[in-house]
């Protein structure tokens, strides 16, 4: 890791070391609309012709059936299924007790003011293919799908869908399956096809071509909303010479193991703790299966040497990380500055890998920066709110006469005629 | 209004009837982009000159001082500032009634898991200009801002910079008011200034300029989040024949004086009813200070007879209305069907200029169909959550042995090797 102390740098050099690199756009933007306007053109047969161009693959169908889904999970092992069922008891326990209460109040009497949520109708999961089968994607995505009360829920991954994917989907109550990948997916999602449910909110993270086919159709009413934007992802690590470095050390290699763009940062006042760490990675480095993707990663990361945890803090909240990792000797003490995180892991036995799994936090979380506005995944973002309002004769003359003067105000006649209207039936009747 | 009776028209002609005119993008963008740029490597001067260029007016100052804010609230009217006052109590209410409370759950002994909030740090107003000081918006955006807990809360609004405008933002705790309107008001917000707060989320209504610049600042990480896609106004009414015709025709009016792309449907089982409403238009538009623009906007309006009520809330939820105003014997009956509507508007009492101005709730509702996924705004727009999670070293050795197996099977060897080394330095210690 690039060692720096934070303090001999310039204001503008401590703004350039926390900068993202930007993000590689890569000129998509026509191959991906192409994509999706076949896909709305030509519906599953486009969509078979896509992935036979595209992956590779011939399919004999686009949904899996429900023979398909029984053998996928009589393949999958019972120690398996045991570590997948103790995630998700943790993952629902975590998201339902995120369930809102409606908002019930007269704000005068006679006028009642409510605020009421409901689920999304349709949404539609995106989990990407590759060696390893990303079941923790399909718990922390379906999840919160079904305990918010989503109608439909449906899920995408490019086929040969792996079995752990399959058997967990179930078991998380997806309604569908289907053998898609890449922008085609998506705009199936988006449109919808013969087969493929047309949803109103596409979940999940994936690669170029999924991160552009979402941005497109989020552009689009008639397409799909999408969960949040996307970007690599990221730690950072606050820690003093108490905490122990082969702990900080797995930690960053567990965020440098994502992949070559992943960020890793550790800001710490201590010099020694970060020697150690440097001296703990070496040592580890070695003997991962990712070794390559980590070793890349770390080699554009970065070690800040700071005053103190004040500082640190504020080069944190500056920083807007994804995962914030705390080892200090008293880690919630810093918890009340912390600002602009995504998920913040207190303490020595709080690796972040617990939150990618299996504490029960949703591991989709806001990248990039966004952190500072956007929220880590949840339960309310399967769910929308909206107002009710109910004017009794008494609560309309109450409030009326202010209404009738700020429309007028306003020059919206029309909007102050509605009340005039009424209140001078009420006079007729009283 | 274009009558129809829903049951002749075929599928295609009944999507037809529901779907919003195109959005005219006007090919701003380039010119936007323009301007985002001069702001950006101008600063204050270069706002100076736009505002001399595209508002035709000199600047003195960029921002009001103490003073232009004691002058302007002088000299607004004591009656005015007491409907202010009324309007206030009750969306500081009900939007108070908003603040959430923070899930601290152990998901397993030893496994904490924790949702917090907390408020964006800087957020920014956009308060259009034109002949009548929208007063109501000021309170909609500025009261959850300051319930929510932001630390800086500042306001654009077009020169000259309207007295009401600036006594309701001062009053609502805005703490900078600057004389700025349009792409450039937006680009400052974003990026900021010499003068202006660079702020994290920008809010409000605005002109083609104004939308196209929020869309493109928000595209931009380093520029600043907005609060939701913008389209224009529209209301949906439901009624059966009890309804009162006038009072159902002075809402459609309401909506139609907003601008001649306003959205106008009437739903209604009782073509008598649908008659008695376009006597009453007739009627009422006549005495209409904007009569001109609310009859384009009538033009395009439809009333759509159906056979029951049922069918009237398949339409509504198909169409996603921003306002939905029901008229009905029990109104309240209709409620838990109902689906994907911004606000609702309850009764014969309750006029949709109530939700505009003073009943509590905000009138900043997602149109153009996003009302399907997108909230009504509320405090929530003004916070993040955000997660955070601490194990004993009970709670590691409870859930670590699923992290690791989970971790295996997704191929991530060092997220596996961050709990194995923890369990392993428990398993020494013990
Ligand atoms: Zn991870
Ligand atoms: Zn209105």
């Amino acid at each position: 890791m690039q060692t720096f102390d934070w303090n001999r740098l310039s204001k503008q050099e401590q703004a350039d070391a926390l900068r993202r690199p930007a993000l590689a756009q890569g000129g998509r933007d026509a191959q991906v609309a192409d994509i999706i306007e076949k896909v709305r053109a030509g519906g599953d047969a486009a969509l078979r012709e896509l992935t036979r161009t595209l992956d590779k693959v011939e399919l004999e169908r686009l949904q899996l059936t429900e023979e398909d889904i029984a053998a996928a999970g009589s393949r999958v092992s019972e120690e398996l299924k045991a570590a997948i069922e103790l995630a998700i008891d943790n993952i629902e326990a975590f998201h339902r007790a995120q369930l809102p209460s409606p908002v019930v109040l007269d704000t005068k009497p006679g006028v009642r003011c409510e605020l009421h949520y409901q689920p999304i109708e349709k949404v539609g999961l995106y989990v990407p293919g590759g060696s390893a089968p990303l079941v923790s994607t399909v718990m922390m995505l379906a999840i919160p799908a079904r305990l918010a009360g989503c109608e439909r829920v449906v899920l995408c991954s490019p086929p040969p869908v792996n079995d752990a994917i399959v058997y967990t989907a179930r078991r998380c109550g997806v309604d569908a399956i289907y053998s898609l990948g890449g922008a085609q997916a998506v705009a199936a999602l988006a449109y919808g096809t013969e087969t493929v449910t047309k949803v109103d909110k596409i979940f999940g993270p994936g690669n170029a071509w999924v991160t552009e086919a979402k941005g497109q159709v989020s552009g689009d009413v008639d397409g799909a909303a999408i969960d949040m934007p996307a970007g690599p992802s990221e730690v950072l690590v606050i820690a003093d010479e108490s905490a122990d470095a082969a702990f900080i050390a797995s930690d960053l290699l567990s965020q440098a193991e994502h992949g070559p763009d992943s960020q890793v940062i550790l800001v710490t006042p201590s010099r020694a703790l970060a020697e150690r760490v440097d001296a703990a990675l070496a040592e580890q480095l070695a003997a991962l299966s990712r070794a390559d993707i980590a070793r890349r990663a770390l080699a554009e990361s970065r070690t800040f040497i700071c005053d103190d945890l004040a500082q640190a803090v504020a080069i944190s909240n500056a920083y807007a990380p994804e995962h914030l990792i705390v080892q200090t000797e008293d880690p919630r003490a810093l918890l009340p500055k912390l600002r602009n995180a995504g998920s913040i892991f207190l303490g020595a036995w709080t690796p972040e890998s617990v939150g990618d799994y299996a504490s029960g936090t949703n591991h989709t979380l806001p990248t990039y920066g966004y952190a500072r506005t956007c929220s880590s995944l949840g339960l309310a973002d399967y769910q929308r709110r909206y107002t009710v309002q109910e004017l009794s004769p008494a609560g309309l003359q109450a409030i009326g006469p202010a209404v009738e003067l700020l429309a007028a105000t306003e020059t919206l006649d029309a909007h102050k005629n509605a009340v005039s209207l009424r209140l001078a039936k009420l006079e007729k009747q009283a």
